[in-house]
C-alpha cells in the first residue's frame, strides 16, 4: 500500500525545490536539515507525511499510524547518528475520524514518547475534505559536524545492514492479500514488521565516528543504496545472497515468485544502510554486540555509478526493481 | 473561505494533545514553541497547513498560495518578536497539480524568500487522492527568554493593534460573492489582503521588549484577543469604534448589513495584537513611526474573563462572533 518511489517526485525536488534550499539544507538529497543547536550541537529536522488510503489503511489501529509516524521521522535521525529531541505534528482529519480515533492516536504518541524520551513541540490541527493526512516534523541532536550524512561513501568502504530486509514488503504483500503465509507465527512477525518499524537509534548514535554514509531503508534496500551512491559519486555492488532475512522471510521466499525482487526492493524496513572503511569492522562488530542488533557486510563501494547486485558467482543478476539501474 | 475558528479544534487539543506537550511547547496554546539555539538565542518553531477548497481556492494563482502559506507561518514569527531564520515544506498533491502549477508555486517562494531572506532547509513530497495540502513548518531566532507570550498580559495595560482591522474577511466576503464593492480600488485592496498578508515581522522584533503580550491576528480581533485574555488569566474591554479600519472597509461597511461582527470577528489580517503597560506609550510610538506601521489603542486588559466589546458610551455590545463570549 506504500506508494513505491517515485523518480518522478526526485526530480520534481531537484527542479523545483533544490534552488531553494539553504546551506543545512545539503541539497535536499539528505535525510535531514542541520541548523545549529545550543552547546557545540546541531539539529536535525525530518519531515515525513502518511495519508490515509495510501501509506496505510483506513482501518489500521489509530495507535499504530501514530507510532509509526513518529518511528519513521526517528529513523531518519537514527540514520543521521542523531538523538531524538522532541517533534511537531500535524493533522487534517476528515469529519469521520471522531473523538475515539483521536483518542487511540495520543494514546499511540503517548506510549511512544515514553519509548524515546520526547515531547510534543507544537503543531497544526484542520479539517479536511479528503483523507487523513498526518505529519510530523522530529527534531534530533549531533554533535556540531558530526551527523553521518549520505555523501561519504567512498570506493573500498565495505556496505552493512542492520537485523533483516524484505520482512516489511512481505508484511504489506501479506494484508494486501497478494502473498500468504504458511505458518500463523510468520504471519504475525512479517505484518508486525510492516507496522511497527524499530528506529535503530541506539545503533545509529554508536556509528557516528565509525560510517562514513548512512541511511534508512525506507525506499527499499537497492533504492536506499542507490541514494547513497548518488550523494557519494560512486557505485556499489552486493552480494544478493549476503542480504539478511529473517527466518519469516526465508520460509515465505521458498514458495514465492520474485522473492528476491521483493526482499532487495521492498520498502519500510526502516533499518540502517551504511559504508565504512574496512579497518572498521573490530569497532562495530563490538557495537553490534553493545546495542544488540545484528549488523551483516553485504558488499562494497566502488568507483562508478549505480548499483550492481550479483550471485554467490559474481555475475550480476537483473531485478525488476524502482530506483535499480542495472549496468 | 476559511474556516471560521472552531472551538472544537482547541478543545480537541488541549484534550488529546496537550498531555503530550514538551516544556518548550508552552502548553499549546502559543503560537510557537521555543528551544534553545545557538549563542543565547531561541528558535521559534511553528507550523501551519493550508488545504486546497478550505483555505484558499482551487483556481487561486500558485505563486500567491505560496506566498500565503510561507506568510501565515512568518506572522507567527511576527508574534513572537522572533526573525525568520528558515523553513521546511510538506507538499501533498493530487495527480491534477503538474509541473505548471508547481513551477509557478515554487517561483512565489523563490520570490518571498528573497523578499524575507530566508530559505528551504527541507521538506516532504507526497501524492494524495484528496486536495493538496501544504505545510510549512517556521523557524526563526529570538533573543532567549524574550519572546514575547501571550501569557503576560496584566490588568491595566493598555491594548494596541498594527495597521487595519476586517481587510481581509471583506476581501474573502467579496471572492465569495456575499458581499459587492462600488469601487474597484476599494475591491483589489480588500481582496489583496485577503491574498497576501504582510507579516508584521520589523514590528514585532521592535517590540520584544515593550510588549507584554503578542499575538497575531488570524481567528480574528476578537477571538484572538480572547486567546491572549485566556493565557493571561484576565478580561479586557475594547471600544469597537476605536478599532482601525481602511478607507475601503470603512467605504463598504455603509451599506453593509453586520458589518461590525464582520470586521472585529473575521479573521486572516495578520496585524500584531499585543498589550503594553500605559507607560511605554512613548516608546511604542517611537518605534511605530520608525518601522512605518500604524498602531492604535482599542483598549484595556482588566481583571476578570472575557471579552467586553463596548460602543462609544462604554455600553457593552453583544456580536455574533465566535469565540467571543458575551458577560
Amino acid at each position: 500500500m506504500t506508494a513505491p518511489p517515485h523518480l518522478g517526485e526526485f526530480e520534481r525536488i531537484a527542479r523545483f525545490f533544490a534552488p531553494l534550499a539553504a546551506e543545512g539544507a545539503l541539497g535536499l538529497v539528505d535525510d535531514v536539515a542541520l541548523i545549529d543547536g545550543p552547546e557545540g550541537e546541531q539539529y536535525a529536522l525530518t519531515t515525513d507525511t502518511i495519508i490515509e488510503g495510501v501509506d496505510y489503511f483506513p482501518d489500521d489501529p489509530p495507535g499504530l499510524v501514530a507510532k509509526k509516524l513518529l518511528r519513521v521521522n526517528l529513523s531518519d535521525l537514527a540514520a543521521k547518528g542523531a538523538r531524538p529531541f522532541g517533534y511537531l505534528l500535524t493533522t487534517a482529519l476528515p469529519p469521520t475520524r471522531g473523538e475515539a480515533w483521536l483518542e487511540a492516536f495520543s494514546a499511540g504518541l503517548a506510549a511512544d514518547q515514553k519509548e524515546y524520551g520526547i515531547a510534543l513541540l507544537g503543531g497544526d490541527s484542520s479539517s479536511t475534505p479528503g483523507p487523513t493526512t498526518l505529519s510530523v516534523t522530529a527534531l534530533g541532536l549531533v554533535a556540531k559536524g558530526k551527523a553521518v550524512l549520505r555523501s561519504g561513501a567512498r570506493p573500498g568502504d565495505v556496505i552493512l545492514v542492520s537485523g533483516t530486509i524484505g520482512d516489511a514488503a512481505l508484511g504489506l504483500a501479506i494484508l494486501k492479500g497478494e502473498v500468504e503465509a504458511a505458518r500463523k507465527k510468520d504471519r504475525d512477525f512479517l505484518i508486525d514488521r510492516y507496522h511497527l518499524p524499530q528506529p535503530r537509534l541506539a545503533l545509529g548514535q554508536k556509528l557516528v565516528s565509525l560510517a562514513t554514509a548512512m541511511i534508512d531503508v525506507s525506499d527499499g534496500l537497492v533504492g536506499d543504496l542507490k541514494h547513497i551512491c548518488d550523494a557519494s559519486g560512486a557505485g556499489a555492488w552486493i552480494y544478493a545472497d549476503s542480504v539478511p532475512r529473517s527466518e519469516a522471510t526465508r520460509n515465505l521466499s521458498k514458495t514465492l515468485k520474485n522473492s528476491r525482487a521483493r526482499v532487495l526492493g521492498g520498502g519500510d524496513d526502516y533499518e540502517l544502510l551504511f559504508t565504512s572503511p574496512p579497518s572498521s569492522a573490530y569497532s562495530i562488530g563490538a557495537v553490534m554486540r553493545e546495542v544488540g542488533v545484528p549488523v551483516t557486510c553485504i558488499g562494497e563501494i566502488e568507483s562508478g555509478v549505480g548499483v550492481r547486485v550479483l550471485d554467490a558467482r559474481k555475475r550480476p543478476i537483473k531485478l525488476e526493481i524502482a530506483g535499480y539501474s542495472h549496468f
